[in-house]
């Protein structure tokens, strides 16, 4: 049976999942909504389906699923709207920047029964996937410590850091996910250290570019993460995971890999430019993986649980920040 | 304006092909004929068509090109039938076996005036694309010398290998492509050396399972070539090009590139395990360039005299196994 | 002229600086002392000088420098003895375990003139000298983040870890003088956390094996480290230094690096098991430095302060994962 | 029983051997003799040992043993005087440029009974030494192909080339002599052509700058061989090596390893400059080779037959590149 789709928010990241739709066997894309008529148009022109209304897709009999791509502050509404409206839901991260609005929209989904999986398209990639694969089957032993380098090319547009939530909710938070992902334990504790380093548009806007964050588990574990809001040589997304027989890495990724070699030395080129080709396969598998689970009728996973952990785990980071203090999570 | 495809042959490269052609939204596949229905009635459940015999293709207006993926002894003779029905044709490599066909044929493709391009697929790979630019850009300077590595995973079956043509027509004719599109100068002269040192059923046929080549063109320039037809770690695709400034190298690709370190040491993951999976940008780039080609009424490039300079390399590497001379092209 | 040199302690890295002595053509081995006799006549065999005890060796006028490679605890004694006898001194690090004792030591120092150099091999490593001459050129421009992965191969013996100090003040005291040798300003605060997650001993006598520390400077530099006792694939040094315009790192050395590719994939050997093979150059280079220092009569580096700086780093560290707060140096 | 040595020629390399010598304690350099008497003299202090003629050397009974390190024309005679003297002798390779000549030396050699050890520095190489104990310990399996690269960072000047016996014979020797090494067979064929393209004065000298060689042995074992006088990143020496198994290579070496990640993208340094500094470890081991031969009254490798072997490939090389033909070794 093909799964029938509403996209809701026609921008970048909307487009990145409409085309994924497209090219899945298994869904279409019946509908797209967007606060902009033209984009949600244009993105119907290449892609496929009509251009409707929040209220007309919730009311729809021809749509099984919806995607939320809008901004962030208005995803806890709508997820509590098409959760009761019936409708299988994935929803970008976050579901919201505040923990106790997430909370509440949680118990409408729990309530609801509704189908939910939450963004973190990290854990679809496939270099992520293989160190997670190699952990389970006991490559490294016991997992121990891991480390996570993710720094972006460089900074986002004011008016983004302004919304953003700040950078553990908007940046970190992937890290956090990851590192649940990965260590196979939950985070019990947070020690963070941010700073402005790379423009200062960041303190005035009372938010950091640059930040180091040590998570612990409750038998001990170790996850540091370093993060920075500028990579003059690219997206950088690297994680290294130490266990008691060894370690497993996932390194860079670039468009191309060739190297040539002067008398300057051997270059290689720099990084992908940023997540829309670095995650472009972690994007596809993501859908692929919500349809099948909406097909299978399996729990989605990541679901709201997953969001909401990753959520006040940056919390606590910064909480962290403010105190000097180790903080609980 | 939608290009309407039909595909002749619905084997493995022609399901690539299929899927190419399904996922540019330039082009509409129409038609699949086989020799075996059943298989163009696979294809065409998965990609849409309709299952056709050649005389119907032919004699189709709804048809504008063909993509050939039939058997090799096949094509030369398909090719003269298209070019006269006036459609224009993709054609897997070899056009033919024997450089005196592939002249013939040329000499319809000519006489029609058919739009011909022959899928030496690796002049599409990114990575090669890349060392390409960068030699024309002058990054290395004048090119003086270049390296090619090519292992093949494994054998191929018995049946494959007696209707191959031998390794130089089949194998080592990709290379003397890449040979051709990266010296920038024509192929001279002929050193190849051939043995039989992965299966004596190799030798049974009449054929080699290793090679070593060296071409050299008339300024001087060398390509070593090495070649055989297994490697255990997989598909073993490398290409360097030497300059007065420099050296580029394009390096192998994998599906996943973790890394896993223990007291045995650093492992990371085998090659790709052969040609579907390595050169699935290629593939899809290949096609997406003959459409364009024929979009833009530019000359489709490989074309005929491109596969018949290849042939003609390989003749002469068979002919120098055979008298232990240099042989002209 | 030809510096004279007296070494105290023929234990594991007096022999490998009496190795030092004795192919530098601007130095000379005179004498040798250790609490075992048989030690030290060994050493002679095979390096030369004569066995003296530390009495002699203080009133000889035949010695122009010492090198201090006895046990920690007799480190800042021997100082202030040979400081007092107008020796030159090369002390292994640290120069003691309390920052109180270090403090009146290096008074001495002070007070007598004495040349005084601390052995933190790792900034004679031409790596990480590779490192800082980048970083000076300007090459990544402001430094901003540091991250420095240090694992040993292996614990060490648990009469070893009583006398240490504990993991901070034996291992991470070389990643807090690499982070000031790197970041170009002083450490301010320290964050540390630490577990036992290889061996329960560490544990029974107060210690620990793990340990992930954010240090940063007042300018907001971050510099992060991550420890441990237990690697399996070897000794694992690697340092990277991000900066406004780039990145730079060191990776890893090996004995050899031929790899091996087989059908389990791509093999490299694992890296060297200890510090003694690594960091063999380094110890050479630091020799040389302090021969160097004393004939050009300049100011010897890393001298005293540079020891206590990483001492007083050392024991906000072991305060932080006390406290769970954030500690200042 | 410490070795007593002279050392004949106090050039560059026999400045390297000198300092082998040197620090080899069961060696020592008791004398030098050059036909520039300052060379000898600046050579003895810094090493020691006292500066003597031919004569004196050959007729010395405080010396065991020579090292031949003077102009290539005289290693023939001074091989067959100190073998009449008996003396153990180390000789630079080529034994000489003429197979002819060769052999007359080698039957001096023989019916002296001496000892002797040529040259090919490469043999004791850390990382060649790996490979082939991979290769002897079964990982690859049944060696198959190889191919060696080999480029000079640049020319050498014209007075060099002009007695240097040509690029086979001076430059890609050490190739055949790898090849043997490796192979596990002695070489049966030679396919070789040879350009012109770094600098016309090759050209003009009768001798070639650029070769590309094809070796096969009498089961079809191939080891293709690819040399340059230039390569603008330095001195490249790469070996890989393909069997039925699998595939071991060794990579190039540098100074240090530290990598730059800008906008520009990733850059590590150039190469070593030269054999000089690649090879240094090498030199050492194999003079320590040559020492524990004598020491053990072993036979040395590689000795008298290796040098003649590797010169009679490189007189096919340069014949098969005349013919155009496939030569017999």
């Amino acid at each position: 049976m093909t799964l029938r789709f509403a996209l809701l928010g026609a921008g970048r990241i909307g487009q990145v999942h409409a085309n994924a739709i497209a090219t899945n066997p298994d869904a279409t894309l019946v509908a797209v909504a967007d606060a902009d008529p033209q984009a949600a148009k244009v993105l119907i022109a290449i892609h496929g389906g009509e251009v409707r209304n929040m209220a007309a897709i919730a009311a729809a009999d021809d749509i099984d699923a919806v995607l939320i791509c809008t901004p962030t502050n208005t995803h806890a509404d709508l997820i509590e709207t098409f959760a009761r409206a019936g409708k299988a839901i994935f929803c970008e991260k976050p579901i919201d920047l505040e923990v106790g609005r997430v909370g509440a929209c949680l118990k409408v989904v729990r309530d609801t029964g509704a189908h939910l999986m939450v963004g973190f398209n990290r854990r679809f990639d496939p270099e992520f996937i293989a160190v997670r694969q190699a952990i389970t089957a006991g490559k490294i032993g016991t997992v121990e410590m891991m480390h996570i380098t993710s720094r972006d090319p460089g900074p986002p547009p004011g008016d983004y850091i302004k919304t953003s939530g700040g950078i553990f909710k908007d940046m970190t938070i992937h890290d956090f996910d990851m590192a649940r992902f990965l260590l196979g334990e939950e985070i019990e504790c947070v020690s963070a250290r941010a700073s402005v380093l790379v423009d200062p548009v960041f303190g005035d806007l009372g938010d950091y570019d640059s930040a180091s964050v040590i998570l612990t588990t409750a038998s001990g574990k170790h996850c540091s993460i370093s993060n920075s809001r500028r990579a003059a040589y690219g997206y950088d997304q690297r994680i290294e995971v130490h266990g008691s027989l060894g370690l497993i890495s996932a390194q860079n990724q670039r468009e191309v890999s060739v190297e040539i070699a002067t008398a300057q030395g051997y270059l290689r080129p720099p990084l992908h430019d940023f997540f829309m080709t670095r995650y472009v396969a972690a994007y596809a598998a993501e859908i692929a993986a919500f349809i099948a689970s909406l097909s299978d009728r399996t729990i989605a996973v990541p679901g709201g649980e997953d969001g909401l952990r990753a959520l006040q785990i940056a919390e606590a980071a910064q909480k962290s920040v403010r105190t000097g203090q180790v903080e609980g999570v």
